[in-house]
């Protein structure tokens, strides 16, 4: 079984948000499945996916603290500046954590642990629309 | 053909460890694929699957020291502490190297390259068993 | 449906290069792909695949100096050092980059987003030959 189709994601600020529930909600598939996988994909450079804690919301704001330090803005060395100090860096943030997840479904259930959780990390400075492609596939 | 199952890795110390051999050990299934894919995902936050060199010990060590270096303790802008100093630095890591691998598969082969391993990196100080789940997928 | 092949990729100096068309072009069977997958898999340690902005080639050398910068050459924590400086960096950024792909396939076309491009990462001084096996599966 093969299905795919697409979500959007609106105002979420800079910085990481969960959104395991708004992806779950859309996928009533899920229970069709026996052993197979969900594939996630951000059709964007500049905001990224990733699975991490899903409950203690000073795990995210860290988050977005250590990556501004690991990836600062105005570096000399950026030569790709016309769009905004926060341009270059949200690209390579994107690159850091991905854009993609593969998560295995098992009797109907996405397989995370217990506290594993879907990520939004939105590195732009200005609120966007973000589009995520959501492809399942299974027996 | 799919296939699913878990393998728990116990007894890890914090570091960078190579568990090729123990994965293939457990999946004589691989034998039954002509093209296919082999998905690993780790249900944690505070431990990641990399690939990388599979031969000498002092990449994996130095894996250790510059992770540390660049995802340092202690830091003055971590907001969550009460797990312990190592914890919010392993959930950084576990973003950064990723939760997920998968590894092509032919005529019953994992498709690694020559000098490819599979690393469990485990992030926090104290050995925590891991949880991995294995899914085969192919024909 | 599943097909399986490899491209090797020459001739690249380290850095950031742009690979999107070397790939489509030899992907014909794309088309006969309504809903599916490509996955892009880098049989090295020392190189490794992304998306990002396919557009300005300043990002792609912005690339180039941030992971410089965040994966600096010479660390006194560096043991792994008789293959030469840029040897263990280039492992490092190859597991943070991470050494695969996954893309959705829709109606025989890749649904890239607008700005995404596929980046072959060259992390040595030295060009290298570099393989990497495309593995397609779907309805």
């Amino acid at each position: 079984m093969w299905e795919q189709k697409e979500i959007i994601i609106k105002n979420k600020n800079r910085g990481f948000h969960l959104i395991t529930n708004d992806i779950i909600q859309i996928l009533p598939e899920l229970k069709k499945i026996s052993i197979g996988l969900l594939h996630l994909f951000i059709k964007h450079t500049s905001a990224s996916l990733t699975l991490n804690e899903n409950s203690d919301q000073s795990v995210r704001s860290d988050f977005e603290s250590h990556f501004n330090n690991m990836v600062p803005e105005g570096k000399e060395y950026y030569s790709h500046t016309y769009e905004g100090k926060d341009d270059m860096p949200a690209h390579i943030k994107s690159s850091i954590l991905g854009n993609a997840l593969i998560i295995p479904i098992n009797t109907g259930n996405l397989m995370l642990g217990i506290w594993q959780g879907i990520y939004l990390c939105e590195h732009r400075n200005k609120p966007k629309e973000r589009k995520i492609i959501l492809t399942i596939y299974g027996n």
